[in-house]
């Protein structure tokens, strides 16, 4: 078998076996076949894609280039959660306790943020103590215990996929549907859950910019998780707006807080009750009612928010940052951000103020950067509120009175206003499982 | 400028400026830009094509990226002729002298033949004494003097498109119509030709295996010629079954040598003295018809031939072989190929007839393989002929009784045979010039 032959094969649209796709990922791994090549082919699949048979082979492929988790230490059946990234996005953090909180097990892997988009190991590390590097047999005891626990990502998940997406990150192959789908699965695999539910992020501060390719993405998941023998669904979710009203870490860490107590800002706590839900009837522990009924009760008699402190204190961090959450740091600067003349919020360019909150230092430049926990935006007002001349928009919190200028600079051009009030937005825009699409 | 950010235009379709292109080359070359992103740029260009102000720039930068030879020196108008490569291709070794005797002037480099195409150097090399290698002084004085030099091409001519070329080797990128033609056109350029005659050579002893593709490669290659100041022709000309009847170093050159004469294969007669017409329009020697005469009386006279020998003297080769090519050693094994059946032969595979050849030792496997050059093969019989069941269809020659017998059974599987005669074949297909395509 030759990397020219299966370079040319899918070149010319062909369909690549499962023996060829192993002697490509594997051969890539062991450094027999040059960057040269991968990227050719790489380049290759961006313009030709891959049938659901290919991509499951691809991802198995990947998944199986390092550990692959076994989880069956954990009693019961355990659903991941996973979200394709987005500005604002914390939905783990409430979601994990949750679900845990109603009786879900949930042995989550996160990763941290990269780009305009948060992690929520980062998240969780604001919290005095909280340790997201823990051996796997405390993490099994943990969530055995408790039915929760959220850690970072061992190393040697899915190698492959980590050359692989470093190769497509300097050739510009990263935006090809199939290979997304096949990199956010191969380490969901490897992870080792039962079940899978994944939020597919979708607008300005996504990936996925349309619906139509969200959609595609969601469904080419959804495939492979199917194809693996886990049963797997995606949930579209808004992200053409920033999800609930902060972003930054402990902002974030507070917002989820109240959110646990019922008191998140609106989009943000239906979204979370609504991954909650899946997760749980993924779960099976009970129909969609009952589950929906689980989750208010959860919330609205502490559970959910007392398993967050009981997650928290496991894993060593201070839980009393749970119920007393004034005792987050503050920034020592901020600057607000004000409406330049009355009207609408008719769009807010997400992405852009993601990377605003990452120039006021609440994510990474570069993987080596540090976080500024205390770092971040609230936004009073979103997209099609009426606002008037003056009124603040949104307050930017930083360690750096330099980069809070900057960063209100670049916060200002993501707005656009109008005179007339835009069409409504919904918060969760589609639901794809193996029996197809069911849009909202 | 980043490379990342030339891959991502290319990918979507858009144009790339004539900086960008540069920044690409250039930067390849100097091993500033690794292999993984000029293939992933390459695969881009395969999906995404150029446009012809692109495909211009790129031809000029890998010109440019070496020696570009000044001919002025010479005096006249100087016009090159390329052939795209085939299967008993000695089209220059009849073409350069027939011009020069009939006034025009021809300062030719020359390649190699590496796959189952053969190269002119090759050939000129089974004269006993015949050099290639010549200093550039040299090898103006003798276009000077007797009008005519073929000499090799030298180390530093287009660099950057041995470079690239190395690369789509590799990585199944050589089957771009956009990237021949710059890779071509390139060498051209660098060669310094004022006008430039192309044999693009079509069908299955071809890199162009359809007309369509043909054509399209030959317009790509005109409106490069025509854009850098040269004026260029192309004639598309038939490879769908071996050039005259000989292929291998020595058998073509006394095949060479018969045509000269006026006595070659009709097919092989035809389209050198069509060339030689071309070339002498172009180098403004007379109008159409007149180079037509100049032609006919050359070969008639008896000068094209003592032009040769010139050539060959004049390069320290023997030139006694030219006026008795009887002196050309004979392979010491041989055996024919018989008809199974009789009937019509319907089609000759002619790359596999090359492939023959090879095996026979009369090409190269690999770029240090060393050429027998009385191995090859005579054709008795090409495609057309009605054949009687055990009449010699070929013969084949070789240093290497082994070899023999392997080139036979590749060869016989070449021919296909039918009841039916079938339709004559045209030699020459089209003409491309500036102004469009004229299909004969």
């Amino acid at each position: 078998m030759r990397m020219y032959d299966i370079i040319e094969k899918k070149k010319h649209g062909e369909v690549l076996s499962k023996e060829e796709i192993a002697f490509a990922v594997d051969g890539y791994v062991k450094e027999k076949i040059p960057d040269y090549q991968m990227s050719a082919l790489l380049m290759a699949i961006y313009f030709k894609g891959m049938t659901d048979k290919e991509l499951l082979d691809l991802t198995n492929c990947m998944a199986e280039s390092g550990d692959m988790v076994d989880l069956s230490e954990i009693k019961g059946i355990k659903v991941d959660k996973h979200s394709t990234g987005g500005v604002g996005d914390k939905t783990t953090l409430v979601v994990a306790p949750l679900v845990a909180a109603c009786g879900g097990k949930v042995a989550k892997m996160s990763g941290r943020g990269l780009g305009f988009t948060g992690g929520t190991v980062d998240k969780l590390e604001s919290i005095p103590g909280f340790q997201t590097a823990i051996p796997e047999k405390v993490f099994f005891q943990n969530v055995n215990q408790s039915g929760v626990s959220v850690i970072g990502q061992s190393a040697n998940i899915a190698p492959a996929d980590k050359r692989i997406y470093a190769l497509r990150d300097v050739t510009a192959t990263i935006d090809s549907i199939p290979l997304i789908a096949a990199s956010i699965m191969s380490k969901k695999l490897a992870a080792g859950s039962d079940k899978i539910v994944l939020d597919v992020t979708v607008g300005s501060g996504a990936f996925m910019k349309t619906k139509e390719e969200a959609v595609k993405l969601a469904e080419k998941m959804v495939a492979i998780g199917e194809g693996a023998g886990r049963e797997t669904i995606a949930i579209l979710t808004n992200m053409d707006v920033p999800l609930g009203v902060a972003v930054g870490n402990d902002i974030e860490m507070i917002e989820a807080i109240e959110t646990l107590k019922g008191f998140g800002p609106e989009d943000f706590q239906e979204i979370c009750e609504i991954f909650a839900v899946n997760m749980l009837v993924l779960g099976e522990i009970g129909d969609y009612k009952q589950c929906q009924k689980l989750v208010k009760e959860a919330i609205e008699n502490g559970s959910a928010l007392e398993k967050f402190a009981e997650m928290v204190k496991m894993q060593g961090g201070d839980e009393s940052y749970i119920y007393h959450p004034e005792k987050f740091k503050k920034a020592p600067f901020q600057k607000n951000l004000t409406v330049p003349k009355m009207g609408y919020i008719q769009h807010m360019d997400t992405e852009m103020c993601g990377k605003a909150s990452v120039i006021l230092g609440a994510g990474r430049e570069t993987k080596d950067s540090i976080i500024d926990s205390t770092a971040g935006i609230r936004f009073f007002k979103k997209t099609g509120c009426k606002v008037e001349k003056g009124e603040v928009l949104a307050t930017l919190y930083s360690s750096s009175e330099k980069k809070l200028e900057e960063a209100l600079s670049y916060l200002k051009s993501a707005y656009t206003f109008s005179d007339t009030q835009p069409e409504n937005m919904k918060n969760v825009l589609a639901m794809v499982t193996k029996d197809g699409v069911t849009t909202y």
